[in-house]
């Protein structure tokens, strides 16, 4: 932390800084940036006017709701314009103009970019035209920065701490990028163990295997969650992204096969807390929506005063 | 009307509530209402801040302009931010999640739903799930009890009253939302008589006539609107929704049988209105637009007043 | 200019008016913008309120990003609430509604209308039937009054002066709306000569001729940009805009013909700029985006000081 001129304390590892993926950060920085959202959070009831003199471009190229939403939101209580587009719909993009013009259009309208991109790389890319800081919204296979942060965030709010405890990582490993990018953050962390629970095909890809390999973390790749569950602390679903199939048959093998129901957790540790980036199809059983397992609502909900805090620290701003 | 700590008067009808039907309310609430609009087209060449501190979700599952837009307007004039979605393209539902976890989210991120859905019902079970009042801007075939409101005040503020004049609503009065609540919205009051003119198989719903039975209301219903226009104060003509016709050719046949004409006007009661919810096709001719018959445009423009009422009564708040 | 009741200065030529084509301003109107301009960049990094009891409704018939994004910056910047659409999906206009209803209802919830529109006319349209002044953002293939305007301020910002530079105009003249209206901006300056560059049957209008002729402005129709690449100042390129073309082939053929490469440019004048209205395909090599040469991303950017500027003389508020 370093002071501006006006006597606000920066944090240089987030100010004016890109946000590509969560490998960036420290802990120390995570630890920064949760104090931030526990401040936002008590700002919950009231309009900032923090960044009253900032435009935020939202640049979701993929659709997008919970993630645009909550970016939204979390920038116009802090006083901000947001403009921007979901979709390439109603947007000149449909014109065929490359990607290097588009963001710089964006970037010079506006003093921070929020990107998601279908393709591997997208914000980086960006980040590199762009001359205001560009945040990852979510890109490619592995990359959803943000996304990790609240995922963290909420588990230091149940368990008090990230480390030492155990989890499970459950469903498409290959193509989910919220997985990904949160076993990227656990690592920032000391897992007691992680276990990655997928069907075959779908494991996790190479790099992250070798990453876990190179942090000296214990992990293990399963098939079967049911034979963990008792061990469990924190379980990891996330949906089936039938878009990234290639195949419809091999989406529908794998559809139902990792589906949590009530009859799997009857052997749950005590205080088991199962996530989930949302949305959800049916890889959840809707009775656990109303139970104390379910953390995926509050998950949800500190998505607003996570990407507070964040872009709080971006600015430079004190919340 | 009670006290709120900070000593603005609150109804409790309103206040904090969910708005579904305009059937909850009672003619003492709707007068408050009709004041309070009074009130907001007094400032209506200045933002206000009352709302500053809250955030309003437009969740339009349907596409809507004028709903929409004016919904926003009133929002963003009395200091709300506003976020929001129309059609279901660019939003994460198109990938599938279930109508719950999508409410649920939206409740997450704002204080108040104001929804549009095709299906009936699904304003009410939004409010089930939603913590935050939730207002219906139209579902199924029945509800709009916003549209209702704008209707009843624009008359009022016409005639000076909403009792003892003769109606007629005409058009396809089984499938069209706007109709039917303002059918039962004059059931609040006292009217005269309530001619429904319609084709047949497009005559209300057997809910509706017996409703109007229950409440003792002078009415009838009848196939030639020729007959009655020396007799009425105000003329409720609706769209034909095509996309609510099962059948194509059964649309054909409706459109235009109840055709608005100068023609049709020469024998018309000295002072009749003639209403429309808006957007019109060809229900009504377009040299009508200028006459001093036409009160749709009057009763477009009373969105914006009527829906800053309605929000500054539900966050409690003194207009 | 004349002098509000507050004090303020007006232009009558902005204050309250529609704006429908370049043609009707003077070079006076024009200084008087660009002044606002320069001081519209040096509010660049702070939110104004000067239109904050305003709405502006931005309704793009048409898909649009930079135009769309650079207004609803520009009216964000200066305190206005903004609204609106972009393409007609999710509006009720996709239920047929006629444009004078839709018109009229967009003017009655707003204090300005900013239209882009497919066919010729329907700005000058929409500003009949509107109460409040109606900003062309395009329309048909002639106006594009304030891109014009942009690219006047660029040129003036660069070369310190309108008049007097050899200009030329290259590609698809017929049906590019930017690359009409920036000629027709010429024409209020003194040029010492214009060249009209394009393939057969991509000539400029008859009608564009005639004002040429008219004005009395030294112009020539060629078709081959490189035996004058020695002697321009500004070298004006326009996209080929396929979706105007009738006939695909057509299309291709013109297609590179008129591409912008640095070999082009060996025997270019000293201190020629390249400029471009964007969205660009590849009607200019992407080298040379990185070159003293370009000049349109500059131009770009002055989308949003511009369209402050012309918000600020239209409300007639001191910028």
């Amino acid at each position: 932390m370093k002071c501006l001129s006006k006597g606000v304390m920066i944090n240089k590892d987030f100010y004016n800084q890109d946000v590509i993926s969560i490998q960036q950060f420290t802990r120390e920085d995570l630890e920064t940036l949760f104090e931030y959202a526990d401040r936002a959070k008590k700002h919950k009831d009231k309009k900032l006017e923090l960044l009253k003199d900032k435009v935020v471009m939202l640049a979701f190229f993929e659709p997008s709701t919970r993630t645009r939403f909550s970016f939204e939101v979390a920038a116009k209580r802090l006083g901000a314009d947001v403009v921007g587009f979901s979709g390439e719909e109603g947007t000149s993009i449909s014109k065929g103009e490359n990607f290097t013009d588009t963001i710089r259009m964006l970037d010079s309208y506006s003093n921070l970019i929020v990107i998601r991109h279908k393709l591997e790389g997208a914000a980086k890319y960006a980040s590199e035209i762009a001359e205001n800081p560009v945040i990852n919204a979510g890109d490619g296979k592995q990359h959803h920065p943000t996304q990790a942060m609240i995922d963290l965030y909420t588990i230091r709010e149940i368990f008090g701490t990230i480390d030492e405890l155990t989890y499970a990582v459950v469903g498409d490993l290959r193509y989910g990028r919220a997985s990904t990018s949160f076993i990227y953050g656990l690592l920032i962390y000391n897992p007691k163990k992680l276990y990655l629970v997928s069907p075959p095909n779908l494991g996790a890809r190479e790099e992250v295997i070798s990453y876990l390999k190179e942090k000296g973390v214990a992990f293990e790749e399963i098939r079967n969650l049911e034979e963990i569950i008792d061990e469990i602390d924190v379980l990891y679903t996330i949906r089936l992204q039938k878009e990234r199939f290639p195949d419809i048959t091999e989406y529908e093998k794998a559809k139902g096969s990792y589906k949590i129901t009530l009859d799997l957790l009857k052997n749950a540790k005590k205080g088991l807390k199962i996530m989930h980036p949302l949305p959800k199809l049916d890889e959840i059983d809707k009775e656990i929506d109303s139970t104390e397992y379910a953390a995926y609502f509050q998950q949800a909900k500190n998505g607003v005063p996570v990407r507070m805090a964040l872009l709080s620290l971006i600015f430079g701003v004190e919340l």
